[in-house]
């Protein structure tokens, strides 16, 4: 089968790959109809990912049918058409019991990581019954690619961790993919008000087409009084980091409300400084949070009936033999303003 | 009256000072019985704390009976016994409103800060009516003045924000007066491990006698592969810091378990590293808190039918005029063997 | 001054009333501006109130401007425009530092019931800084008027004790003005479907404007059977209960799925039966709650900036001098087509 | 195989049974080493429960040795000691995924119910990998067969759901084995009060040496007037129905306080009285629960750990050869005495 393959810091290729076969019981082999390209595809190909080794199918996200299943899985069957969560979990493990499914012993996050990912013509997937999701019939599948991870990511590591109540004040920093992801799904929750923060005046517009009460280019200094004069010089209840550099967190910290949260998403590469010094006593909490998609069932229904609709997020469109320039497409987006791509098998 | 009056960095004198009077409806005087001192005491005299300005009273803790009220005041008279909380709380404005009375709009921690405290003959008490808590009749004082600050914020900020549940295990870094606070409430969860960590063998000790199921020496080295080996290699569900400084709230981070909480208690002089570079994806949550005294009503029925006993925190006594020596004593903890020290005007 | 009198069983009168004066240091006199009659009013009419003695001004809504207040009030001056609580709170007693306002030692629901109420051209409020709200500067009153009582009611009692949660489907049993208060306030958390159930299929029609995804008409039987086949036969996650009558509240317990909730609002007058032999093991919560009003300050903002627009629920407006009418006019509501009336002084 | 047949209302009998094999690939055969008796298995005699078909196997609790698995098991092989729950797990079905065990599509409690039970010496466990817990090595297995269904039942069912919390009030009504497991766990919060209500005196001396503060006995009167004494006349926090009739859920209705919880553990067999009329009012939460079985893990480290003996509830012990004796002595508690009888194969 065709598949991008890692092939250290700064290369990849397409390459001819031996079509995966199942191995446990609980494994299936799932025809890839629909992937994309992640952020955290780009900080493998930089590099900065030391457990996904060289010779690595890159990819954790998109839509497939099955193609074959072990004797140990129950839940599907060959033919059905399934979504693919970036979490593979084992259902059984204690991490898994308590619903940290990012954490199971025996998966995580490890397509396209530790094992073959879904940049290619077929996937093989441990933990099918639990690592796979039944899409709903006759429906188009490109909106639930954004369900593999982005769309799950931005609810549970930004609005559930970060508890955006009906009436609360938002402020996400990030209006990439992530960041617009948990803008899209924190007004399931009616907050008062969202301020998206970024310095790429095309997302800002973007945030605001789908929601946002207000944009703020941080690229033009003032933004910490900016939000603070939205909020009556309290801050925010909750501050969502959606980019992953210290800059961006350290702002987190300035925007956040005695009280508030400050929900981490971003993949960082390197420490931040946390101002305990004034933040001891303002009963902040701060969270962090490897993607579980425990919400994928809920987002799934919800995408399904429209009540949250993720299609503006595709920007671009690409066949999988086209993914080299998909990725240069993604990677060059402040000119091609690309949010997600979607390349089709 | 006399009262120790702080006279800016480093000094401190006992002082003639007028006797406080009620100036708004909901103000109560009340006369000082017992007071202590408080480790934020020293930080006031090592002049970290700007708000506490020269010719200030010093003092947030203790216990007494009101004098006088004003006209607002309905729920204490003249000559009942109070708890006098360090946190002042109008129970009115929005933060009361939501239990977060340490940033009341009118109060929070002022005795002894912004305005006249508790190291005195008398005291002024603004919002008496949510401020004071009458102590029950005929019990003995000395265990209730470790109810004005510390059982209350080794729980609240230590024990509640760090969810200590059934089973957990939790790492306290720092067994002085705080530290043990922590220790003793937390039992209040039956934790399955409660790891004491600190430099002091003594304090170690008392740890050990007041219910830490290990005691670690951070001086020895070693620390963190002690309490990884303890708990299977996960690292602890809960990880309490109570002492302050970068490197024990490094600490924390190195001993908290994926899906775990650090709950930071210490009052931080400067800011802190925080490996957001291996923390993003450990699901973990970090919180501050300047307590809130929410717990009071609980804590003093608990003291007073000793589900929880204080006094092993009580190591030294003296009279309200010795209080120059009491805080000599206190400072000099390390040969002192000094807890907490009761001084009785 | 003109005011509603209670005059025992059956039995009201408008009546000339002494103007209120100020008793207690926390007390405040507010002239009423607009006010409205609930179905509790009703139920004191018919008798059912044995706290509400012969005599008593009616009514616990409305809103009003500050005209007196004593000397411990401290938030609130003569000439500021406000919201009555229809829940009076102390601030300090234990029901109150625990949120739970209906229970408060010294109030909860006392206005038109245990002392004077709100139909009238005057009112004393006592506790007034934790019982009164400051209205927004130059808004319109009348939708507040849906604040005082059945806004924060249909949210508390119905939507946050039933656990509406994104995703989640909800049955609301009645869609009186309670009822529909809990549908507008149910979207705040983005539910799957908002089921409305009731007998009168003007009402159904109104509830479906509100946003209700079905709207199902009691009376022509199948009830159960239609919500099932909405559910693929689980039942809901959150029923409401917004009647009153043990009808009402078996059908709850028919439409609740095994791990849902039954959040009862209705005023209920006699006893109901609860299928233990068949819930023990069904894993539901039932609730049972007096508003609170804890939700003002967070509602009184969504009606400002007109996140929710309770506006539909007034269908009539009179004078006070016109009161007699008004009841007759909200009584007869299966043919006037009434939900909420508004009377203006 | 050996095994204790149900034949029918009212009729039991040991007879040869050949031994179960795997069917399914999850499958495991235990061999059965300790067992006992539940009061849902007179239940079952009594012709109560319609899902138990004559000629099933009884039985639900015990522990074991792995003999055989299926191919899909993966945690277990032969050879292995393990705890059995009285609850079959999937782990995968969307209630498992949510952690309500009980209602798993594929399982729940079946074992002794809708397929053969644990009374025999040998049994088929689906779902292995999620219903089989390890017991810890060289452990002595008879407090571990309380884990299998009293333990977690009064902890989920009473203690959680209760919402005990340190220095709160709690009541159980019922001192048979569930009443003391959630006696027992109950103690984990540190509770205030625990008040153990019942009318067999014995009974209740256990209670008080296994941590009840109040031992009532309800059949002396004045349980109601005795309770609200020890509460100031609040009534408790938290009130546990561990009978499953009528005069016992009333009994809770009449003790809980304004905003407590009424959690039910008992199986009730006819409808009981709500009473509405007065608790629409009183902010009062009410649950039931079919035990999942979620704290196993944690109960048997405590069990393991002794912070928690349930072995005072073991008061008889037989050969698997006498149970029918063991039942006879089960069934007639107030004259032998028994609370738990253990037996051995």
């Amino acid at each position: 089968m065709q598949a991008l393959v890692y092939q250290g810091s700064g290369r990849m290729a397409r390459a001819e790959r031996p079509t995966p076969v199942v191995r446990d019981a609980t494994d299936a082999i799932v025809r890839v109809t629909k992937t994309t390209i992640c952020g955290t595809d780009l900080h493998i190909l930089a590099g900065h990912v030391p457990s996904c080794e060289p010779g690595r199918v890159l990819g954790h996200e998109g839509t497939g049918v099955v193609e074959t299943v072990g004797p140990g899985v129950t839940l599907f069957a060959p033919g059905d058409r399934v979504l693919i969560s970036c979490i593979t979990s084992c259902g059984r493990c204690p991490p898994c019991r308590k619903g940290m499914y990012s954490h199971c012993l025996t998966g995580g996050w490890i397509l396209g990581n530790r094992i073959d990912g879904t940049q290619a013509e077929q996937v093989h997937v441990p933990h099918a019954d639990t690592s796979l999701y039944r899409l709903p019939d006759g429906t188009d599948e490109e909106p639930f690619v954004m369900l593999s991870d982005i769309l799950p990511t931005g609810f549970e590591c930004g609005v559930l961790n970060g508890r955006v109540t009906p009436g609360g004040t938002v402020a996400i920093v990030g209006s990439g993919p992530i960041g617009l992801a948990a803008l899209l799904t924190a007004q399931f929750y009616a907050p008062a008000e969202v301020v998206m923060i970024d310095r790429d005046a095309h997302r800002l517009e973007v945030a605001r087409s789908l929601g946002a009460t207000t944009a703020v280019n941080s690229g033009d200094g003032g933004t910490v009084a900016q939000v603070l004069a939205l909020t009556a010089g309290r801050g925010v209840d909750t501050a969502i980091e959606a980019v992953g550099i210290p800059a961006t967190f350290n702002l987190c910290e300035d925007l956040v409300a005695a009280g508030g949260t400050i929900a981490n998403i971003g993949v960082h590469g390197s420490k931040v400084d946390l101002h305990l010094e004034r933040l001891w006593s303002h009963n902040v909490t701060i969270t962090t949070r490897l993607v579980d998609t425990v919400s994928l069932p809920m987002l799934m229904e919800a995408v399904h009936n429209r009540r949250v609709d993720p299609r503006p997020l595709i920007t671009h469109r690409f066949a999988l033999a086209e993914i080299v320039a998909a990725y240069a497409t993604f990677r060059d987006a402040a000119n091609t303003k690309a949010l997600k791509v979607i390349l089709t098998t």
